[in-house]
This record gives structure tokens, sequence and C-alpha cells, in this order.
């Protein structure tokens, strides 16, 4: 039996000092975000998913999900009664607009909960994580009669929504999807196709599914602009709202999977089904790109998720296992051995553990307060800057939480030796569940070809020239801070390195954007590298704040500072190797025939 | 299903020209290897692990071990057909020696085709695996009689064998085991305790299984001088060497594993087992040192077997799988998307997994070139120089093989999008079966203390020294040959990190050996760097060689020194960033007390 206790201190301590979102009270609903509110969401989260979806974890992994001849799936034992108790709590409503009986709570709290539901049992939480995107987007995109008729009973998780791109002969490019929807006489649309690797496609926990589908109209233009977004209900809600009659698509098959078990992935069959459209015709990309991103971004947050999950359970163990001795001598003459925390080995990995799963907090509350910022800014040029921000972090956070997400869970694993291979202990569960995020909602490459292709050219390279001075005016000031000093110059190396690797793919990519392409992946480990690096460092400058302000242990704030030291001796240091990485090109990567392989 | 070829004309390349097998013909068995007895090993090997193991080998995922409850142990279909037309073959003899009834050949020949049946079938392997290590320890350690009675059986495959040393509360910690050993008057001993995670402990592949077993005698000493090795078999031979009696002992439970699913992991329980003494009272250790060292070298050996078959797959997959276009512009007009292979970072990761699985192979047949020197060379300065070395690389070999193995599945399974997650496609089983490599035969945090604890110390140091000195005389040489001078500079500061690093060490271990510690695993990620950048200089070497014998194409030998290429301008500038690592030293990592983590 794996453990987990939500970091609610955690999560507190980012919220209050790093981010400081009593400064946002411009922001609609950061001005009702008051200690005990804020202490309600996160304590009531942090103990539904310690108390009632970690126990499930295991369970939902060892029984998967069942797909029955008739076409129905059924979700492992425990989640359907741990769903209708987790809406019956209200908490699916929690970032929901109020128009449509949500709660109307911004980004930084759902994300920060989210967290939360991730580590305690990532399977189950597919289920309403889609639907909340899947509302997301009819809100933004869907006429007022859709919006009426299928987000109150979104909101309430009384339906569940899903997200259909991936078809068999294509996931990253888009351009090639040949689903078809037929206009009808009466203003809907008769949908035809395959669609594979649907999350949550069918299941058994609500009454109801909203898929929303990529197809082509007719008149489609080729590729990537003749793709039309649609709105295709399992049930076609009857004139009271209720599901009324069953509509023409069906699973026809459940896939098994490395990991995320209890998540039903499917493949989705319509069969002339009843849609209706979303947003404008042949416009989708657009309208399903505001789910996109966000599930970037909660991507990223699952890398976080099974990183703490895992971090737990191996300091739980290196703190219980006893085997061999320290290399100084015996700690503990009267056992038989020492703990394993005192082997420095062991200790390297929880540290690194501690670092990314801290640093990756930082970020990803970060990103969602920018999230919040470019929604419910007053200002224009304030919403657009923190767009432009979030639009240059998103493939960071995504593939580099990911990456090191998986990393973590891999050595925290490794920390129970041949117990962690064990499925009983459920360390492996975490590493396998941890694979996916780095594969879907865009595979780590085609994000870090969006970093190096897109983003780092926004409004003409200023988006990440600022984001690159805004680090060294912190390190600037924290160079003159004695508590803070010996973090700051190899912050400014790493920074250094960063430049001169985007300056070297600037100028070689007007050679070949094959120079582009080679490099990317090494350039987005360089940039979240830093971009962690200032999260550290902004993490080290809060405990000053939060040291004055006493709700913090000084063990707690210790332990930043310690572990902001690591991060910056023994993490930042890889950028060298990367910036060289990005500096060696293409040439020897794309030398290669075919058949030379 | 997973495709699989054994890449004979990769082993040939490396044992003709880079190893250069002929001038060791001073070797016993050595003298023997000519080109058509050798291809028959290769070729038939390689056919058995491609026709008839690889097929097996998701099944073998898919359906595990069963333990009935009379405790008898089912193996997955077809494992016990493929077994005996394995044990037919007489495959099962390779390595054994002659006068067993084994075929004699060298420990380079043995690993040659080791490496196919491991990329074809891991799980299998293990099987005939630990027969051959356990075959080992009783030829090395055992009494003549029990030699006579077991080795002959043991070759045919009639008989296997297994490890029995970890214990419920120990694995790294040999020290702490508590079975006990009881002297019988009739000059046997009687085995209580139990033993966890062992493999092939029990199965329905042959008539008898033969267990080493570790375990205290009632005078021993504590700690791990006073261990002794006992054979303990499953029936008890009687008169005419046929199973007889029954032993006191059996299978309490099977794991349920992440991967090797197929590899039956047992509880054994001994109940008064009779068992024999294998070498001297209380120096059981020794005894079981020699089997392990040789099983770490076939862990390096399974970390390369892994990425081997994922790369296929990977290779196979990007050479057929249309998405996007190339960025330079469609390759493939005609057709709705280009292979993924135009993708710059698609190729990214096959040129890694190209550099790291043939350059893990040349320094596997390395190593088992220096075990047949350490055992079969006349002059005793030969066997011992070799000796010192071997022990130097076999943590290396271990923990770098195995990693890099694991790494290198992790990203042929990514090249697969979300078709790589979906077990059908058996690319998430590489990855899988790979991560167990990193995990026993000794974690690779504990061959990482290994290396910087007694390795690099050996003979004071000078094994290390030679070993630099034989890389720099070759970079010396290769800086004044045009086709090879553009790898010596970057192996050249690749070597000086890792002497200053080694130095750094040295002076810091003075002062506490918690900085060998903490600086272990990022020493050994350097040391294997270096040493497989000194395998592709060594490979880019023998291409001249190669190119004059004219037995394999140019455009193999234009892709060797390619991939040499690739190795140094993108692989070893990571030293640099391992080197800082290592310098950054214990402090920060052991600052933290239990609570503050």
């Amino acid at each position: 039996m794996t453990v987990y206790t939500a970091p609610i201190n955690e999560t507190r301590f980012v919220l209050k000092h790093v981010i400081g979102i009593e400064r946002y009270s411009h922001l609609t609903g950061y001005d009702a975000l008051d200690e005990d509110s804020l202490t309600a969401v996160l304590d009531g989260v942090g103990r539904f998913a310690a108390e009632v979806l970690a126990p499930l974890n295991q369970i939902g992994d060892a029984n998967g999900c069942v797909r029955k001849s008739d076409g129905s799936v059924t979700t492992p034992p425990g989640f359907k009664d741990a769903y209708t108790r987790w809406a019956d709590a209200g908490w699916t409503a929690l970032e929901a607009a109020s128009e449509y009986g949500g709660m109307g709570l911004p980004k930084i709290v759902s994300t920060a909960v989210s967290e939360y539901v991730l580590s305690a049992n990532q399977a189950f939480e597919t289920y309403s994580g889609l639907t909340i995107a899947a509302a997301a987007a009819v809100r933004v995109s869907a006429s007022h009669a859709l919006k009426s008729l299928f987000l109150p009973k979104m909101t309430t998780g009384q339906w569940s929504g899903t997200m259909n791109l991936t078809e068999p002969h294509c996931g990253t490019d888009l351009g090639l999807i040949q689903t078809k929807a037929v206009p009808a006489s009466d203003g809907t649309f008769r949908i035809t196709g395959t669609k594979i690797f649907i999350t949550a496609g069918e299941h058994d926990l609500t009454e109801n599914i909203v898929h929303l589908v990529l197809a082509r109209l007719p008149d489609a233009p080729a590729g990537t602009r003749g793709i039309s977004l649609f709105l295709v209900p399992k049930f076609i809600p009857d004139e009271a709202g209720n599901p009324g009659q069953r509509n023409s698509l069906s699973c026809g098959s459940i896939e098994h999977k490395m990991g995320i078990r209890g998540s039903a992935t499917c493949t989705m069959n319509y069969d002339g089904a009843t849609g209706w459209l979303v947003g404008e015709p042949h416009r989708g990309l657009t309208a399903m790109f505001v789910m996109m991103n966000a599930a970037r971004l909660g991507v990223g947050l699952q890398g976080l998720a099974q990183a703490e999950a895992a971090f737990q359970n191996a300091k739980a163990y290196a703190l219980d296992r006893r085997q061999g001795r320290a290399l100084t001598g015996p700690i503990e003459p009267d056992h038989s051995a020492d703990l394993l925390i005192v082997h420095p080995d062991v200790r390297r990995m929880l540290m690194e553990a501690k670092a990314h799963t801290e640093g990756l907090r930082a970020l990803c509350l970060w990103a969602a307060l920018l999230v919040d910022i470019s929604e419910l800014a007053p200002d224009a040029a304030e919403r657009g800057e923190a767009e432009d921000r979030l639009a240059l972090l998103t493939p960071v956070i995504k593939a580099f939480g990911s990456d090191k997400g998986f990393e973590t869970t891999v050595n925290c694993q490794q920390i129970w030796g041949g117990h962690g291979y064990m499925a009983e202990n459920g360390m492996d569960q975490f590493v396998r569940d941890a694979r996916i995020a780095m594969i879907y909602e865009g595979a780590n490459g085609v994000q870090a070809m969006d970093l190096v292709g897109r983003k780092i050219g926004l409004r003409g390279g200023q988006t990440f020239a600022n984001f690159l001075a805004e680090i060294s005016a912190l390190t600037a000031e924290a160079s003159s801070d004695e508590a803070l000093a010996d973090m700051s110059a190899p912050l400014d190396r790493a920074v250094a390195d960063l430049q001169a690797a985007a300056q070297w793919m600037h100028d070689a990519g007007v050679e070949s954007p094959n120079h582009l392409g080679a490099g990317s992946t090494a350039f987005l480990q360089l940039f979240g590298i830093v971009t962690l690096g200032y999260m550290w460092l902004r993490m080290a400058k809060a405990t000053t704040l939060a040291g004055g302000a006493g709700d913090h242990s000084p063990t707690f704030l210790a332990a930043k500072i310690t572990t902001a030291q690591f991060y910056a001796a023994h993490m930042l240091p890889e950028t060298a190797g990367l910036r060289a990485k990005v500096e060696a090109g293409a040439d020897l990567i794309m030398a290669l025939t075919p058949d030379e392989f």
C-alpha cells in the first residue's frame, strides 16, 4: 500500500510567499481568496484525495477498465462510488463559471488541488479533468443554446466530456483527419469516422458523455484549415434536457496500456452520429487549442504529481528500511543496520526529487497565475503580456514537467531496490502512469519544436528576452544578498548558456531549419533547467518573507534554502552540456540515409 | 508484433575489426574460432532467437508465470517447448567446460550470442542464464564429487540453477543474512530459512533445479565473513544420479512484477532442506562473487539487448509511419505526409540509440575478452592485468549499460508516440523489462559506490591510470589522422574531466567519505561516457581496417564513422556537467535532517 498526504503546506508557501496572491486582488475571484476559503478548498480536496482516491489507485491499476460485448465500459471497483462522492461534494464545479452553477474559482486554486487528485489517482482524474477541459471549450466557442443545454450538467459532473482528435493514421499531424461531418436539414450534422485513444470515451460514471469531435465538412479545404469542431453527445438531450435518444456512436474497443489503466482509453466509432457545430466552420483547431493549451499545462502538472507521490513513498522507505552502514561509521549501532537515508546516493535521489517537485509546483502555480491574469486582468496590456509569457512557458511546462516527473518516479522506484519492481508496492505504477505525460497532448518532441520554432520568436523575440531580463534582474538583486549570493552566479551562467544557445539557433536556423529541430529537445531541457533555477531563487528569496510571517517553521524554511542551493550547485551545471548539444547542430543527426541506420 | 533480427554483422565487425580476435590465438578456444565455426554459432543462435524466442516475448509478458496451490510453477505458453528445443540444439552447453560435456567456447562467443537471446526474450534467458552462472560457481568452488554429479546435467540443460542471496530484510546488505545451515551426521547440512526474489526458483522447464544458497553455519561469525554457500537441489539425486527424493524446500509465492514477467521470481522456503557445502565454510560470499561479477557483466548486456530490440522496432516505425512534413519542405509530396525519419528530433533519438547500442556492444564484447584473458592467458601478468581492468570496468558496464539501455528503450518508445504506450505494440515491454537491470545484481548506486570506493583505488590507482593512459595514447594517434582528428579533441576533454573528477574525489575523500558517495553516480556516468567515447574512437579507427578487408559495405562503414562523430559531438560534452556535480560535493546532499525532507 502506498502512502499519500496532500502537501498543503508546500502549496500555501508558494501561493502566499512566492507568488503572493494577495497582490492580485484586482483579478476576479482572487479578491475572495481569503485564508479561510482557501484553506477549506485545499484541505477538503487534499483530504478527499488522500482518503478516497489514493486507496483506489492500485486497485484501478490492477483491475483496469472492462469493455463488455455490448460496448459498455465498466470502470475499476470503487471508481463509481468515489466519482459520485466527488461530484456530490461539489469538486467538479471548482473552476466552472458561476453562471452555469460553478464555483468560479481561479485557475490557480484549481491547479493547486488538481495536483493532489493527480498524485492520488491519475487515472481517476482523467474523467473529471477531461470534463473540465471540454466544458471550457464549449464555454469559449459554443452557441448560447448549447452552453445552456450542456454546461450545467457538466459542471455538476452528472455528464462528462471528452476530446476526439486522434485517428488511426494521425496523432500529431491533425491535418490528416478524415472523419466527416455532413449537414442535416435541421441544422445538426451527421458525424462519421473512427477516433482512437479517446480518454473516458465510454464508462459507467455518468449518465451522459459529451464528445467534442474534430471532423471535416464536405466543403472543407485540405489540411488543418479544413477541420471543424462538433459536440456529439452519447445521449441526445430530450426536451427537458435529460438524456434522450441514444446517438449513433459506440466504443469499439479499449486499449491495454502501460499505465493509467483505470482510465478508459477508447476507440470511438461515429456512424452518422448527430452533432452540433461548435464555433465557426473550418476553425475547429482554434477552438480545440483552447483546450489543448490548458491540457498541456495540466500534463506538466501530472509530471509533478506523480513525482510527488513517488517522492513521498521513497522518503517513507528511506526512513524505514535498514541496509548497510553510513560511510562515516554506524549511526545507529544498536540496530543491525542504518536507515537507507544515511547513504549519500540515496539522499542525492531524494534531494533531486525534492528539488524537482517543489520547483515544478512553483512553476505550475505561476503558470496558473498567468492563465488567470491573461483572462481576468482588467488591463489589456497586462492580459497580453501574461498570455505571451504563458505561450512561451507552456511547451516547457508540458515537456520538462513530464520528463522530470518521469525521471523522478524512476529514481524513487530505485530507492526501493528490488521491492520497487514488485507490483504490490506500487512504485512501478508511478513510473508507468508518469510515462504517458511525455507522450500525450503533443509528444515532448513536438513541444520542443513548438518552443524553438514558434515561441522563442514570439513578438520578434521580445517575450523570450523579457523573460531572461526578469531572471537577470533577480540574480542581480540576489548577488548582493548574503543569503542568496551563492545561487546567483550559477543561475547567471545558466542564463548565459540559454541565451547563447538561442542565438546560435537563431543564426543557424537561417542556414537550415533542421538546426532548430536537431537541438530542440536539448534547448527545451536547458530552458527548463533555467526556469526551475529561477523558481528556486524566487523560493529562496521568499523564505525571508515567510520567516517574518512566521507561518512556516524554521525547519521548513532552512530546508527550502538548502534545496535551492542544491539546485544551483548540482542541477544548473547541466546547462553547459545542453548548450554544446544545441551548438553541435543538425549535420551529424541528418547525415545517415535511412538504410544506413 | 515486434520485429527482431540478430545484428550479426555488427557483432562480426566488433569481433574481427575492433577487437581482432585473431590476435588472441594464444588463448584456449580462440585458436578454434575460425570464420566458419563462429558463423555457425552466431547464425544458429541468432536464428533461434529471432524465430523461436522473439515470438514468445509478448506472450510471456501477457501470461506471466502461474503458481498453483501445490507450489508448482507453470511458465508461459510456449516456453517449455522452446526450452526443450534450445537444450536439444545444444545451446545450453556453449560455454560449459568440455570435461562436463560443454562446448567450451570462450566468453566472447557466449556473450555475443547471449545478447541475441536477451533481445529476443529477456525473461526466457533468465532460466538458462542462471543455470550457466550457477554451474560456473559450482565448477570453481565445489568438490569433485558435486561437480561430477551436477555439472553434466546442468550443461545439457536437463537441470537448471539458481542463486539464493536476498532475504526479506536484506538485499544489498548480505551481512544480515539469517538463513541457517546445521551440519548433519552424513556430511550434508540442513538448510532453513526464507529467500526472496529468486529468479527461476521454481518452474516446469527442467526435471531438477539446483539452488545455490547463502546461509550461516552455527559457529559463523556475524556479518559477511560468516556466510557459507550450499548446493541444495530440488530433488536429491539417487544412486544413478537421477532426481530422487524431493527435498524440503518449496516455492511459497511468486512475484507480480513490472516486467520480465515470463521469468518466475519466487519466494523460496527452505525447511531443513538437505544441502552440500560449496567451497570453504564462511567463505560463501567469495564463491558467490565469482557468479556475481559475471552476472553484473551479463546485466550490462541486458541493457544493450533491450536497447537493441527497442531500437530495431523504433527504426522500423520511423521508416513506416507518416506524420507531418520535413522542416525543409515535403520530401515525398505524393504522399499525404513524410516518414517520421525526416524529423530531426526523431533522428536524434535514433542516433542516440544507435550510438549507445553499438558502443555498448563493443564494450561488452571487450569485457568478455578481458574475462577470457584473465582466465586463459598463459602469462600470469597478462591474466592479472586483464583481471584488474575487468574489475575496474565491471561496475561501469553493469550500471552505465543498464542506465543507457533503459534510457534508450524510453526514447524508442517515444518515437512510437501514443502507439508506444499500448501493450499490443510491445514497446512498453522493452522499457519495463529493461528497468530491472538497473536494480538487480547490485543496484546501480551500489555499483557507483564500488567504482569510487574500491575500483578507482585498485593497485594504488594504477589500474585506473593505465586505462586513461591507453585512451590518451589512442587520441594522440587519432589527432594526426585526418579521418579521426575531430573525435580526438572532444575525447581528450572528456578524459580530462574524468581525471579531474577522480582527483577531486581523491582529495575530498580524505575530508569525508560522503564526498565519494554523493558524487558516485555522476562519476560513474562520466566514466561510462568516456569509456563509450573510447569504444567509438576504436570503432572509427577500425573502419579503416574493415574497409581494406572488404567484408563490410561502404554504407556500413560510413555510418560507423558518422555515428562515432555524433557520439563525440553530441554525447561527450555531457562530461563537463557531470564533473561539476562531482565537485559540488556532499555538503548540500547531506545537510537536511530526516524531518526536513
